[in-house]
Order: C-alpha cells, then structure tokens, then sequence
C-alpha cells in the first residue's frame, strides 16, 4: 500500500519506523511519504495561513498551499484524498478493514483554527477520530494509518493473528495470562493450566462475553448470541463445574 | 502537568516535541518522561513476554516488569495510572477536560497481544480511544496525551482559543474562510465580508447548526436549542434575508 500524507509537519511520521509498522516499511508492504505543505505556499515568506473573514481567535489554513499540494500528490498516487476532521464518520474497526484494502491512499492533515472550507472541494473523504480535539490531524492520522497498515496483508506475522482480538468478532478479548503460575499472590485461573481444549474455549468465551456485557453493553446489544453463549452467560460460576 | 508513560517504545514520544506541546514541554507547563518498561525486566535477555496459559496466537505481556515499572514511576509521580485498552471508556472531550485538572497522571502502554490480566490490579482507570485496533498503547496514548495537553492553562495562546471549536459546545465548528476571496472560482460567502458582525454571527450558528443536525445528528440530539436556534434552522435560504 501507498499512502502520501500531506502536512505542515512531516517529521512527525518518523513515528512509524517503530515496532510492527517499521517492519512493514522496511520488508516495502507499506510506502509511506510525507509531503510539506508549506513547500507549495507560493507566498514569498511560504505563509500557509491567514486570518479568517468575519473575524474569530485563530488562523485559518489558506487554500492555495493544500490544493496546490493535493494536485501534485495525484500525479503520484491515485488514492482517495482522506481528511482527519471533525465531520467526518467516527474511524472504527470496519472502516479501517475497508481502508485496508485499497492500493493508494492521501490523508491531508489540517492545522490551526481548521482548513479554507473551499478545499473541500477537494477531498474525497472525511474521517473523524473520536469526539475530541487535537493540535493537529497529524494526531489523528497517526492511529487511523497505523491501524489501517497492520491489516495490509503480511504486516501482522501468522503468530499475530487478529481474528481474536477485541472488536474483530464485536466482542472484548478474554483475559490473557501468561508466565509465572503465581504473581504477588494473584494465581492464573485453573482450567488455563489444565490442558482441556474445550473448557478453555468455553471459559475464554464465557469471560468475553461477560466482560463485553459489563463493560460495553453498547457491542454487547449488536451481538447475535449463540444457544452455548446464553448457557455460559447464566452459569453462576464457572468453576464450579 | 507532569506526565510519565511506561512503554517498550519511549522513543516514539519524540514526537511531542513538535507544534503546540512541543512549546509547552519547551515552558516547562508539561513535563513528559517515558519509562521503559525492558529496563524493569528481571530476566536475564531482559524478556518482557511470554505465550499465553491456555494456547494462542502472539504473545503477552508478562506482569513483573510491568508492575515494577509502575511501583518505580508512583515513586516519582502521584498520578492516576491509566491503561490504554478496548475495555475502557471511550475518550472523548469530557474526559479529556477532566484530566487536564489533574497535575500529574501515568501512562500504561500495552503491546503484543495485550498485558497479564492480573496487572489490573495495579491500574486506576482505562481508556479506550476508540473501536479499532492498534499496534500498541503508544499509538493511542498519543492523542490522548495531546488533547489533556493542550487544555492545560496557558499551553494554547489566547488567541488559540478553543471555546468555539467543533465539540466544545456540543456543535460542529462553523465553515472558516480565509483569503483570497476568490480562489479557482469559489467565493467566500458575501456576509463574511460584510463587516456586519450581528450578521456575521448568526450565519455561523446556522452553519454550525446545519453542518451538525447534517453530519451528527447524533450530537445534535443531545443540544438544547434556543429559539434563534429554531428560527435558524427553519429558514430556508440565509441568502434571501
């Protein structure tokens, strides 16, 4: 996958020569380019922003630098030109798969007070991180390319397998344990030691899908529960069986 | 505000020294130290996972040099230790505005498959930024940290003020236009350079209004609408009156 990421501060993206993305940059399945707005400002002092008309707190990125900087883009990548804003549809796991599958994506990242609302006319999507305000999109496209690039095919190892994790079936992963037996008095729960297959799958099921009710009733309502997750969800304990 | 982040990746926090944080690290307002969690590692290959009790994919986060890592930074730091996982809440404005109060908070980044379920007993509070999946705590601790920052008294400037940004008061931001007035044929809307500032504010509410019941309408449920708000809303061309 390509993505071209159109920004005031493209150093910012040397975050992800890091972990599991970093890899994916060295092996070539992912491409990653920073392009510098600020680099097409035909101002002489490459002033990229400027106060709003009607007055208001804030600068307000002029149009020429992004469109002009969109347009050269193109020439190089064929991808949707995404915008992390706050009108967009909130990302979530299902756009991140979607997104996940193209060949070329551009995210342009605004600043400031916000963008000329005329450079809409030249963005293809809209996608909002959550309900909450940051410095800048470089902020926002940082998880939403992080967490489109580890579903490219061949980023995650066979062992990294997502197909368990949280918000892939809709529900919250069950509790993991791992080495030593006994930490600070607190003991990993029995039948994780016992080598049964199906009371393991059983309990790791069960622990889904009460953390999920407990926690994200919201996930849980959307839940198409089978008749064994109605079984586990009224056993009073586990352990006693 | 004194931050501490307990990570394997400390280097990604690096790119706080950019914009906006990067200037309040710069004034002393926020103080940010990453920990690495490997450092706190009893094994002798500094080992900080292991695979999982009970079978499957990737591995996990072994609790001891975890909960070394926390019982060191609580020395140094009196903050709320605050894991970033799906079966938080979801972040968002309100929650960051409540944690820019605190003077001093913790960070706890999980990786790989997730952390030992027994190092919750060592975290105060978990955060989720969102319905998707990441590579690592570090990606989401990101925004989260650069939202609480820079609601931080005097991190933004007075003119940066952020009272009227999209989610402050409930309503996506207004349209923002900023010179030239003409730019590829598209114009900036006449009442903006009216001068006439009455008018002015009533054409942005209305856009505010339109752009949110538009965009949002699950935010728009939530706001309590004044009667110009009404009025507003039921004109049908701004531009006639």
């Amino acid at each position: 996958m390509r993505i071209d990421i159109l920004t005031l501060f493209p150093e910012m993206f040397s975050i992800f020569n890091h972990s599991i993305i970093g890899r994916a940059l060295e092996k070539g399945l992912i491409e990653i380019n920073s392009h510098n707005i600020r680099e097409f400002s035909l101002n002489k002092h490459k002033k990229v922003d400027d106060y709003p008309y009607g007055g208001g707190a804030g600068m307000v990125m002029t149009p020429q630098p992004i469109v002009d900087c969109i347009k050269a883009t193109k020439k190089l990548n064929r991808g949707k030109v995404i915008f992390l804003g706050p009108r967009g549809k909130t990302f979530n796991q299902e756009i991140a798969k979607n997104l996940s599958k193209e060949k070329e994506l551009i995210f342009l990242c605004g600043h400031y007070e916000g963008i000329d609302e005329r450079v809409y006319n030249y963005i293809d999507l809209e996608i909002s991180l959550g309900d909450f305000i940051l410095t800048g999109g470089e902020i926002a496209a940082i998880p939403i390319i992080d967490s489109i690039s580890r579903m490219v095919p061949g980023v995650l190892a066979v062992e990294e397998s997502y197909t368990e994790e949280s918000f892939y079936s809709g529900l919250l992963e069950y509790p993991q344990y791992t080495r030593p037996e006994e930490f600070e008095g607190l003991k990993v729960p029995e039948v994780l030691l016992s080598g049964h297959h199906e009371n393991i799958r059983k309990w790791r099921r069960k622990q889904s899908l009460i953390l999920t009710k407990t926690k994200r009733a919201d996930l849980f309502s959307k839940i198409n529960l089978t008749k064994e997750d109605i079984k586990l969800i009224n056993e009073d304990n586990i352990n006693k069986r």
